[in-house]
């Protein structure tokens, strides 16, 4: 599509896994066609809201006739990159990354997960942990596009630099730990921070419950 | 406040942990004052952008003078009901639970972890772990405003349910897992995807790589 090479806005981005999410659950319960507005009052969003972020990479639906849901999740999944077969590994064997390791579902986001690294030989998992020192060695045999960082958030940067050096593409960073990577290398990077979403999550349950108090001082007045 | 009552958008919530964090940053680096033009450069935010968001919440600034970082870091947690004494419990102790619970720093939240459950009663860890089916009788004792959900995803909406029986009002949901509410329950909720994070990775993963591809194609012409 010509039109992708045009710089999509971040808040377009990302709400397209959202978008994709929402299609999967709609085609596992059998619904194969669904407009702008359905979609948006799904999603808490305005159909035009909708129409417009699909707008960015071409024409998906057809006017008063809604969207074909199969097609629409190919297209998204196309943007998405999710048909490249990118290739990870997960740096970092402890809690956090035996649940990734164990749990999640690396598949359905079109990502092959190769092996785990970690500094602890001795870890036994449903995947076999190799020697951080390795890393590299391992990724010149088999080329990585996505390194998962979780480790403890002391050797977040010491990672994320062995994983560059590497000549892994992308850094999906867990540790809560601000990370770097050269400027020139091209190297991209997403940062999960827990604590975003808490605070988040803290400011809705403070909003609701002056909600409530003002509720309450009202019907006693 | 007055102006507190307005309804603010999302997209003004979820930029004022990101600011946090940055300003937690620089204080710990010593920085007392800052300007919305330093700090838009930092944050790859425009500095009307930084000040039309902390205009929702009143006036922090002083024209021409910058912030003083102390005080907005106290504004801004006050804003995010940091300063509200929450109490948490984590319902599920897996391999997430246990990174939670060993390793993210809810008091930096302001959230003081009170207690966590699980269906298995020997699990060990730095916290004691009661008996799931106890959930509602230590609400009862210890009223708890947030459950973090990261159960196994099948449980997720027994173990949510379990939660807004128990008087929780705030969902904290990890399981990925589409987790509902009672509409009149008033309990708020927050999901952590962790798929909708990697996708958006991927897909600027796709764009980098689609440009270094047409970068080299140029080369070559």
């Amino acid at each position: 599509m010509a039109v992708k090479s045009l710089k999509i806005s971040n808040n377009v981005i990302r709400r397209m896994p959202r978008y994709l999410r929402k299609l999967n659950e709609l085609s596992a319960a059998g619904v194969e066609r669904i407009s702008s507005n359905e979609l948006g009052r799904l999603l808490g969003l305005t159909p035009s809201q909708i129409r417009q972020d699909f707008s960015c990479f071409g024409e998906f639906g057809q006017q008063g006739y809604g969207y074909n849901l199969a097609s629409l999740r190919d297209e998204i999944s196309s943007i998405l990159g999710i048909d490249r077969g990118y290739k990870a590994v997960v740096i970092g064997v402890g809690h956090l990354g035996k649940a990734l390791i164990d749990h999640f579902n690396f598949k359905s986001c079109g990502v092959e997960l190769m092996a785990t690294f970690d500094v602890n030989e001795d870890l036994t998992g449903e995947m076999p942990v190799y020697k951080f020192t390795d890393l590299g060695a391992f990724c010149e045999k088999t080329p990585i596009d996505v390194a998962v960082i979780s480790v403890p958030m002391e050797h977040a940067q010491e990672a994320t630099d062995a994983a560059v050096k590497a000549g892994v593409k992308a850094i999906w960073n867990y540790t809560n730990a601000v990370v770097e990577v050269p400027e020139d290398s091209g190297v991209v990077k997403e940062d999960i921070y827990f604590s975003d979403s808490l605070l988040a999550l803290e400011y809705y349950l403070a909003e609701m419950l002056d909600d409530e108090s003002k509720r309450a001082a009202r019907n006693h007045q």
